[in-house]
């Protein structure tokens, strides 16, 4: 469904949201609906039976189906032909029966976004367990935090992936509870009607509901794309998800920075030129991804003016959107997955990297232990003064504050070097990785 | 916040996610973190006293503060230093203690997305209403349905109606759920740590959320924006809901359809040229804002990749981005409500228009009963045949049917007759109504 | 590349963008670098066609190559090594020798954009053709303008066909502009510097864009990304144009409106249910195809902020956007090509409806007319009270006009019937068609 | 405009896109147009010079004009009105005569344009200028070129300013044209028939387009909107690039990297909590605004779309977007700008980091050295191997190679140091620098 969707994705996934998926779950909805309404008594047993052993995607040549699907505007029209041929008269008049092509085609969005979100939904879960088991491994392990991508205070890396599950956690609700309340089954006739069906109607919906293992929703939906464009957001906002942790890990990953690699492996990462390189490639696929999803379910959102009983382009616009919202959510989680399950953490270098400015990062949690003497005011503006010198090459800040008159008249020697310890700046953070890692396994008992 | 604002808005809504009112809700977090701090011993009592009575948008020369702001690269740094002259030495070094410019301005921006979802989700309760009754006055009245723009089948206008309100409910749920759980303080510190506060971090976090009325978060979430995407893509959806039903208004109510107009009013739709004109005008308005609203939520899904702790760009993205969102959502959902409350419906003129090119769109509820004797596959190509002459100004339908002798061969001129009323394909519709009428009733119990 | 892509763009097309035709293309430019490099004395000529020989995509499974991409996330790596085992010792040092995968691959996406643009452009000349056919045709054709959707004024439908016309030849520049102009060469080696090829660096990319028929760029342009933008704005607005004329067209279709119709031919526009339908289903592919493009476009616009000498991420979201954006285009204008060369239009259709609603279209006329005699302000009260009158269903406009005192104290009956001839609107109209006519033929001279 | 509008960009350019702006342009269209048609004749001169008189916009309330434009769903309808009460009957009449409410915004959207392109382009002329300056004073300057955000081989500092440089002339070139060509005024009367003009008409569009400054278009343009889209994509793309560079010169500038930083200056990127901060606040806000920028210039693209002779939706769409699209092409540039002209550079860092990683980005020089004697093949098994052990923080490269016999074997001491100086790898760097400085100076002349 993309350009080069294998590498984006599992194989697997690809496949699940190609044409070939597409058409055999429409397949699979006629298939339903004629059952069905051979149980309403609507339709000859024998008659349904040929059907139903019509709808068998083995049977059709689908890339010719799509493209006869273009004097209709979509692939149900000449599938249904296709199946009639093979029927024959017997089964022929009860193929399609009583209903129309957006109501095929929208159930089997919803089986195509089933099948796809049940392989997602098992990586998110690993994310999120690869994450919580980052927090907990490395919960007092300190890092520079980095605000505008320049060493802020510390923090710890068990913070840094305990935040990451927490986005993970939040997204994964969404997409727990799309895949639970969302997927409904479309079945209204020509125009949302059930025309054909009368006063059996609704239980006929229900009745094939049931069949598919799809909700039954209030109303048919023809034009009511509110599900279509909250399954969107639900994947776009995974993929971001996914792709924060993979853009955090890009960064972090920089030689200059070095303090986590990707998982190596054969290949992995290799460079078509050049030998030494590493890449993180995982974290640059999710990204790639997260962009992909977002601009997937931009498109669906905006799909949502369709005009009366079925849109006039702005459906169309629908189908290739949300199998790449499917395909790239999936490659995102994926992605992410296979490389925080192998995250290589370098603590030494994050160490390393805290102190590598002189120490500036530590200059906060000097000025507040500074202020309880001097006010906050006074304290700020000798640490400004101090790291300043110290951010640009002069002494380090250890050695600044040591020599610093107005400082020493305030703090030892020793008060100094405990307020220089990254540890001091974490009192909090271990009770929040705490708290993170308490809900993760509170949603996982 | 955009170009003639009040022209998509109300003035109300305009002015509540305009620059005073986020630095008012910044302020707002500036008091409240002042006085948490202050049942936690942190600040003394006096100190606190007088921030908070310096914490009053009345001082403050807002576009002064945000022009400051260009420096910095956010307006929380100038306001804080015109808090902190402000209150004078006894209270300046506990203005902003212990926080950080994203601390104030996600948690303002969490203030002022509550205030406007509080506009605009009585516009959205009122919108279901106006959708609830039109559902029920018109449960039987027949019009086509119109599928690609080409009428199709009958249906009632009560069941279009049903339709909107489900999608209105479908939207009102979702807002419902990001106004109750996803509005969370934010307040972490330089980086997330709670550095400043220690143990009493998490605390302080709660009496804070509790002050303001926000949700507690599991943890900070300075680039976790899950939220922030989450309650975009909500408020987009409701645009998008209102939006369609404005682009179905604005077809309906066009010169050749004309089944519905806009409420008149003085110079509501008035050409500056034309005076016969009665422009859609609320529907048009709703459409615009749809686009807008998206294109909003598109922004803020697209800025989820943020940088570590502090992002370098999306965040700043996100600002204009969450105004515009609840700006056009409650513009939207305002511009739909006064059209829906007053529109003008013409049963009649529906009727006519259904049987206008010779009663073509009752085809189908006749090539059924048709079926019934000769089979679907025979039955279609002789209502085919009849419909294409009917519709391109051959003899109606009605006496082509009474004219066939394949089809009086096996339906009685009174049957045609019966087959031809509207009714006839409405028996689903009406109750279809109902359930949507009962999920209005259970969700507004 | 897209979900069902043959039913939006032509088999041709759709396979132009594909995986194949891009790994086709990637094996081009390795070839004519090989071929380059062997001018220039880096490659011996043996080797050289061993290579060259060796870069025929038959030679390669091309899916199994892509999934092979996905561990370095590219499919340069993969196609490399299958030529190098291909080629075996003889050849393998010197195939890629000295480029990039990245050089490879935006080469590439040239030659596939070179190849769908030489598609599409015909296309487009086509649909410029049959736009000033029909404005030729229908010069002084009078209808009802529309703003707002509502009857406005009279214009002729020449004169809609010479805007439409416009439209394409705006882009049609734009596109040509591109084509000549925009498509170059990608070489600069593992990081844009020809690190390899020393001083003689620019004369291999001179040799390379001469073999493959692309520009030679100012410098290499990994990530500058501009011509890259511009090409899927081209595309988007090109497809645009042509959405707005199917936009255009399916409401002029609308059953009630029926002014033209989309032609007709074996299985078009027909419905899986409905014997009647028509529908006008190459507008509503072409509006599907607007929408698709717009977004494809919007994907490599956000995709310009690339980091350093490669993106991490950024640059791997612009393969699926690029090719979607070329499907859409071109699948958008063959299209609606499609529909313009067979459009049905319906004078007698178009002159009724002008009437329809008592005639009131046609107030602004008789107000200007009026207005000569008794002010406009004073005209235009009488004429909106009248043409109120007329269009909720009292007299018609004419009947108003010759019954009021203040019309007829001013105007004679022969008058008021002159300016009631829509024609009286149009002596602007005609020759603005023939200033369109007039660039349309300069521009094919 | 946009929330916290003067942080993005330069107070002027936020009110030049501002609704005082836009409703100043409006009076100016109409005072353009009533003088028009004076010199034609069609309206007495004194009654022309009274409503001149009264188009200055300091007697106008705007906001109160814009609040009453809610009604009609455009300023320009109240607008008129408040200008017809100024002018008292005497000049009524002959306001806005012959034109309407699109007319006048189209036309108005232009000047405002045409005012915020002319501040913008001098900012891009200065960005140009600041990046010839940089590739021209560190045309030898050493760095590592970082693809995928790891070090890959070495670049010059010169060659990647040179790199901006080239993307910089190539934006600006798309916004000189659309300056230059795409700005036209739009007259067609009510449905864009230039009606009420008759045969006079082509010649008053000429005249008004005199009057104003702006092209004169082929037709009026009320629904073919490839002007607008094409100016937002330029907007876009020009803010592209400055993001592009925005986002180097953050990552260049962080805390591990330190190779540039951002002009001090009077509280520039100063945090409200960490002394020690220097963030890369312009580079950010560059970011910001190119997000900003692309997400306004797609839903111009996507608002093509407009149905018959005005939109129903997607014309309001575009006032704030091209506001949006102004002011953040504006401000990025502006921002950038002042980065480039105070960005302080520092070399010994830049060749610090590239020998950091025990100076693996040098291993393909040494690689293709090696491979003169080995083959490729050989040569780059045995560098990856090395290259392997010294990013992982073993022997440095240069102690690796000289230690291998399979090294030594082919390369002395003296060249082994020779292709491990960064130099080898620049050869044709200078002469690509070279050739951008050459363009830049042409382009210029």
């Amino acid at each position: 469904v993309t350009t080069f969707a294998p590498i984006f994705a599992p194989p697997a996934l690809s496949a699940a949201v190609g044409d070939d998926a597409w058409v055999g779950a429409m397949l699979e909805v006629e298939r339903a609906l004629v059952e069905a309404e051979t149980q309403l008594g609507l339709v000859p047993a024998e008659a349904a039976a040929l059907v139903a052993a019509s709808c068998r995607p083995e049977h059709y040549d689908v890339q010719s189906i799509v493209e006869h699907g273009r004097l209709g505007g979509n692939p149900v029209e000449p599938l249904v032909r296709a199946v009639r041929d093979r029927t024959g008269p017997e089964g022929a008049d009860w193929v399609h029966w009583g209903t129309t092509s957006q109501d095929v085609l929208d159930s089997a969005a919803m089986l195509v976004s089933r099948t796809a979100l049940d392989m997602l939904l098992p990586d998110v879960d690993a994310v999120a367990s690869a994450c919580a088991a980052l927090a907990e491994a490395y919960r007092s392990t300190p890092m520079a935090a980095r605000t505008l991508l320049q060493q802020a205070v510390p923090t710890s890396f068990g913070l840094k992936a305990a935040g990451w599950l927490v986005a993970v956690l939040d997204a994964r609700a969404l997409l727990v509870a799309v895949r639970r309340d969302g997927l409904a089954v479309q079945l209204g006739g020509a125009a949302g009607t059930l025309g054909m069906f009368g006063e059996t109607g609704p239980e006929l919906v229900r009745l094939v509901a049931t069949e598919l293992g799809l909700a039954q929703p209030t109303l048919p939906w023809h034009t009511n794309r509110v599900r279509v464009a909250e399954l969107g957001s639900a994947l776009a906002i995974t993929a971001g998800v996914a792709g924060k942790i993979g853009l955090d890990i890009s960064l972090l990953a920089q030689t200059e920075v070095g303090e986590v690699a990707e998982p190596a492996g054969a290949g992995r990462g290799r460079s078509s030129t050049m030998p030494h390189k590493h890449n993180p490639i995982g974290s640059v696929l999710t990204v790639a991804c997260a962009r992909g999803a977002a601009a997937a379910a931009a498109t669906l959102t905006q799909s949502m003016l369709q005009e009366h009983e079925r849109a006039a382009g702005a459906w169309h616009a629908e189908w290739d959107a949300l199998s790449r919202a499917l395909l790239y959510a999936g490659g995102a989680v994926s992605s992410i997955r296979h490389v925080l399950e192998g995250l290589q953490v370098f603590p030494e270098r994050m160490r390393d990297n805290l102190h590598a400015s002189g120490g500036v990062p530590l200059a906060e949690q000097v000025s507040f232990r500074l202020a309880e003497h001097l006010g906050r005011v006074r304290a700020q503006q000798i640490m400004t003064e101090l790291a300043g010198h110290a951010a640009t090459g002069g002494a380090t800040l250890r050695e600044a504050l040591l020599a610093d008159e107005r400082v020493t008249a305030e703090l030892s020697a020793a008060e100094i070097e405990a307020a220089l310890e990254p540890a001091a700046a974490l009192e909090a953070a271990g009770p929040l990785v705490d708290r993170a890692l308490e809900r993760f396994r509170g949603e996982n008992a």
